[in-house]
């Protein structure tokens, strides 16, 4: 085979093995490995993934108020999420759970989300899989790189594979609930771009409460594709922090974009694929 | 006392009470409270609420694949969860916790949630307040009214108070983040605007992660002028489904927006508080 093997962290969230959900990852898994590709799942169901941030998560307890020392005998010390979480994380004392998927990270070439959209976003598990596991120190703060195209996660790829129980009209660039490249920006620019991590645009299999096998069918067919195109699809153009799009307190410089672009769009650039054709500007979104 | 009495429930999510949303939960209780409100909390942490939704929140498991006696002996059903959400909610078998905070939001004529903003959207302890208690058959479904505007809780307004690390410039209409309405657009229009609630603008203290005296001080002024007009406020001025705005499937009739605006921003009309003077119109962001 002569494929480029890469290695392919796939993080599912569905609490129902013989899910829509569940027939993608497996699907995403034996498509990736046929195709020569090293393969890891986090199901987070599972696993039993601990979806809550709390005082457990960062045993040391050295970098709450005060510090060591600095808070009387007998009194709780006083939380403070980054702080704590940036130093459990330098002092290499993250639990094991949380260490062991920052493993999985660093490992992987590129990251799959497969999830269904519960209220606009992703289920609490694998919200609590992105707050637990990029923890200050690890995904942001000042010991790695800055956000946004430079940062600490770069020359990763990162693709969304979501099921939407809704028709693709109302996500479309018009509809009601918001374009879903909108709706997804927290994790698309939010998540993967602020850690350097390049976003492909999100696969979607709508309309998910009743998919008939013809459909289901269709759908694997797209999705194989897309995973065929994991390593060398075009990313979703966002701007970088460092490029000279932004002034120093990170807001877009005035006419950057292309014109009758507000919103989230904004954030995204031209991409190689729709580059300009002379002064005849293509607005991409 | 001359005010009109309002019932209140504040629903917070971080791990440590001494926290700043700690705090903010706090005063908000206190304010309105001195103003005569009913006030309710539901303390994320300190109830230490489940997070992840499973097949452990709908017991009676009629509504599984194939539904009762469909399913061969000894095989354990496959849990499809709108459908078990749904049957669990119309025949009053939801677990307990569940239960009493469906009671809780019926009862509210107003909804505030308290959080930090961890990576562009809510902790995963207070999504799965949103994942778990918005049932099928209580939020949407069949056997609810439509969604936005018209949604089974209309009546209720809503206010996010959000912490959060970043300077507000970066949040800001051309910050790199993206604008805060959009970011927390599917809470603020997926989740209230759809179940019939109606957001005010979001209430947020940027800079957050070092606050010194002054400006605590300042926030809590501005935050007691926005609790003050909890019931007053314009609401964002979000489009209705079935006011003349949308075809039916769901998308933006075209030229309905103000020029120049794209993006989540299409979602928004003219707000009372803004409304069009003569033919110069006014676009709301």
């Amino acid at each position: 085979m002569n494929v480029d093997v890469k290695k392919v962290l796939v993080v599912s969230a569905h609490p129902e093995p013989r899910s829509l959900n569940g027939a993608l990852t497996n699907f995403a898994v034996g498509h990736l490995r046929a195709a020569g590709h090293e393969v890891r799942v986090s199901d987070l169901y599972a696993m039993k993934w601990k979806a809550t941030v709390d005082a457990g998560d960062f045993p040391s307890g050295e970098a709450y108020e005060g510090g060591s020392g600095g808070v009387a005998a007998g009194a709780r010390p006083r939380l403070r999420v980054m702080a704590a979480s940036e130093e459990a994380t330098l002092a290499g004392r993250l639990t094991p759970d949380v260490a062991a998927e920052q493993e999985k990270v660093r490992w992987a070439d590129a990251v799959v989300l497969q999830f269904p959209l519960w209220w606009f976003s992703a289920p609490a598990i694998l919200k609590g899989w992105i707050d637990r596991v990029f923890t200050a120190g690890f995904a942001y703060g000042p010991a790695v790189p800055p956000p946004y195209s430079e940062g600490v996660l770069a020359g990763r790829r990162a693709l969304i594979s979501v099921t939407v129980g809704a028709r693709e009209t109302s996500f479309s660039d018009r509809g009601i609930h918001g374009q879903l490249a909108d709706v997804l920006h927290p994790l698309q620019h939010g998540l993967f771009w602020f850690t350097g991590m390049a976003p492909l645009a999100p696969f979607a299999v709508y309309g998910a409460n009743e998919l008939p096998e013809e459909r289901f069918a269709a759908a694997r067919r797209e999705y194989g594709a897309r995973l065929d195109g994991l390593f060398t699809e075009d990313p979703v153009p966002f701007r970088s922090l460092v490029g000279g799009d932004y002034d120093h307190d990170m807001r877009l410089l005035e006419g950057v974009e292309e014109p009758g672009v507000s919103g989230l769009g904004l954030h995204r650039g031209v991409g190689r694929g729709v580059r300009r054709a002379g002064r005849g500007a293509a607005p991409v979104s």
